[in-house]
């Protein structure tokens, strides 16, 4: 499927894939890993391996879903009437007597609805009455305000899927079964690699006719968001020798990132290097801008990325391709980010051919639809206006541009997943 | 300004406080805590407690923004036109030559543009010439595709504020200006602890009167997703003394988070312990559904928080209030969850004087809207349905209900992150 996918589009003349296409090559050459065992305590945002099953019925019997008084709801059908109070039943108690004609029963939220009861009287429908007894005010619907045994969970029954993501929901549910231990898909094992000469290293002196290494930090802490830790391999030169060594420590990993450095001269050795060590390369540009020079191979079950040296073009590359390559390794199936329509509050320009990605802030608008605002400068090189951005802001393959006032579409950033402002259109 | 704030809302016959009251009473007494260093490789996620200054020009120096020649515009004018190449200058070298009238220097993107040379001209513009030389094809306009030194960063330019809040983008950036050792806001402590007779821990065994503490495990998770390792202090019973010992541990972190228990009687312990340990409590209700009965309290600068026992609720109120005080808490300006409109699917019935959440699940619509869907029973007993919801949509306080069709706000909860689908619309 993915030769087919692989092929060039008909609609990209310089013979680059669409990203459409490149994400279907990729995603048709990645599957989960293998599973492991590990404590509810570590399962947030991973994805479960295996289907959970209630391990109980929940509630374990008929409960109270009020404050109040369970009655026989004959007792009450011409009520105002008094009943003579029998017991005091809260949560976690087991009731000692069973209701008779006349009797009734304190009970609390939760608590364990008495034999022969069969309705609860809300405490604010009620009076204290004579010597023991409650006076009830209104008569109420039989069967009112209980909660039926199994109306949550039904014991044996499926209550998460394997595959389900887990969220703070989840683990709530797990614990609510009793799921102390659950077996999840293993995490990719993810490394980082620039190359270029002309890069000088974080703890590196400051030297002023190099560039800094921003590559590897900005991919670390996208792979970081995604809850792995990534193993940082350093800086190849261009020499073909010191990066075949670091290519090939790094096709250990089920996840290789290669950033290119600037300079062509780089990719050259990147290529033959990484066809020496047996990785089959599947395509080498994508139709999009930031970010045309991005290339995708394989080798067993490793997948290489190569990105641009340019750290935006860098970034975009791995929101639009490694992001949901590496959420489909860890058995996610939820891959893409959350997109959202936004109003342009100013025109952008496209060349057609390339689908593009801007970088934008957004804000609230009038309609209840998000302004959507350009952050910096779109030259690629701006960081400063991608560390700001929200989101990336759709432009078609086709377009020649959006015009101030239209709608598009914005994928949301970990930048964008908060706002300053609660709701204004409203009380939340 | 809180004792404002706190006061009942006048729309709220029932004495509670509405959210947006809530909110400004707990922000009110809510303020960043004290800082601390970290390296860069652990920053993600949290805020800059300094202001980060450029600490070089970038680029260095005037570089190319292509492969291609660096020329002087004045010898191209009248090209097509050959020149001899007196050099070849990759990024990361320090050109050796100054060009002269005539001559060029092959170059590479990112690489120095040498002293003499105002122009580059694109490899594509370009044909191999006779020994030594190469042929232009075509005038291109005097200074194109140099990118100026400093024209991404200027050496001593602020570029980063304190306040932001560090996302991927933002590490590179710190990258980029060496800052290996950043200055952030120290997280919270976050101690909870749930209370009532009836509770199971989650590694005790079965026992089929009982229920499962589901609280502190869908709250460890909802803390943990904002980055902060909780500490779990366990069950209280019904007991004030072993209570109190309990509560007494807990102020000792930022912030306690206690949930109720199902049962009145556990309430009626909390309050008076919390009293005689010294906490002054701020408000017991917010009209909000489900969740009312959500109260927050403050002991010196340690924050408080009672939530329902039932854990649907329980989470709904922490979304509320517990996730933007401990963002504030943490340093970061965005508090509140990103909110997008979505169209009802179906209706959803509301009783006016309260806003209610609705748990909904997100699905891509025709008009680029989400379409929301209910997640499960809206009873506040299903947690499962709340595992699966990727958001909650918001039925404002005034309102009788919504209809099937109706555009509503929802706020994006951690699963609601990620879809299903990449952009069916168009190519992304």
């Amino acid at each position: 499927m993915h030769e087919k996918t692989a092929k060039p589009s008909s609609a990209s003349p310089s013979g680059g894939l669409s990203v459409r296409e490149a994400r279907a090559c990729i995603l048709g050459k990645t599957a989960p890993l293998g599973t492991e065992d590990i404590a509810l305590e570590r399962a947030l945002g991973r994805v479960l391996a295996m289907d959970v099953r209630a391990n109980r019925d929940l509630p374990p019997r008929d409960i109270s879903a009020m404050d109040g008084y369970a009655v026989q709801a004959a007792d009450i059908a011409n009520a105002p009437t008094t009943l003579q109070i029998i017991d005091d039943i809260r949560a976690g108690d087991v009731p000692r007597v069973a209701l008779r004609h006349g009797q009734c029963a304190r009970i609390m939220t939760g608590a364990p609805v008495p034999d022969g009861a069969d309705t609860v009287v809300r405490v604010e429908d009620t009076r204290p009455g004579p010597d023991g007894a409650v006076d009830i005010l209104v008569p109420v619907q039989a069967a009112a305000d209980i909660r039926r045994r199994a109306e949550t969970l039904r014991q044996g029954d499926i209550v998460l899927r394997a595959g389900t993501g887990i969220a703070p929901g989840t683990v709530g549910v797990l614990a609510t079964v009793k799921q102390a231990t659950v077996t999840v898909y293993r995490q990719p094992r993810v490394a980082i690699l620039s190359s270029g000469n002309e890069l000088e290293a974080l703890r590196e002196p400051f030297d002023p006719a190099r560039i800094p290494d921003t590559n590897t930090y900005a991919l670390m802490a996208q792979v970081q968001a995604q809850g792995v830790e990534p193993e940082i391999l350093g800086i190849a030169r261009d020499d073909p020798a010191e990066l075949s060594g670091f290519l090939e420590r790094g096709l250990g990993y089920d996840l290789l990132l290669v950033s290119g450095g600037t300079s062509v001269g780089v990719h050259d050795h990147v290529r033959p290097t990484l066809a020496a060590l047996g990785v089959t390369m599947h395509f080498w540009r994508v139709e999009m801008r930031p970010g045309h020079p991005v290339a995708f191979g394989t080798s067993g079950k490793t997948l290489v990325f190569c990105l641009p040296g340019n750290p935006v073009s860098s970034m975009v590359c791995f929101e639009q391709f490694v992001l949901p390559a590496l959420r489909a390794l860890s058995g996610q199936r939820h891959l893409f980010r959350r997109t959202l329509p936004a109003r342009l509050s100013q025109a952008v320009k496209s060349r057609p051919g390339r689908i593009e990605f801007v970088r934008v802030t957004l804000a609230p608008g009038a309609s209840g639809i998000h302004e959507a605002r350009c952050a910096g400068s779109q030259s690629s090189a701006d960081m400063p206006g991608m560390a700001r951005a929200d989101g990336l802001l759709i432009v078609p393959s086709a377009s020649k541009g959006l015009a101030a006032g239209d709608i598009a579409r914005v994928q949301l950033l970990e930048t964008g997943a908060y706002q300053a402002e609660a709701e204004p259109g409203d009380d939340a």
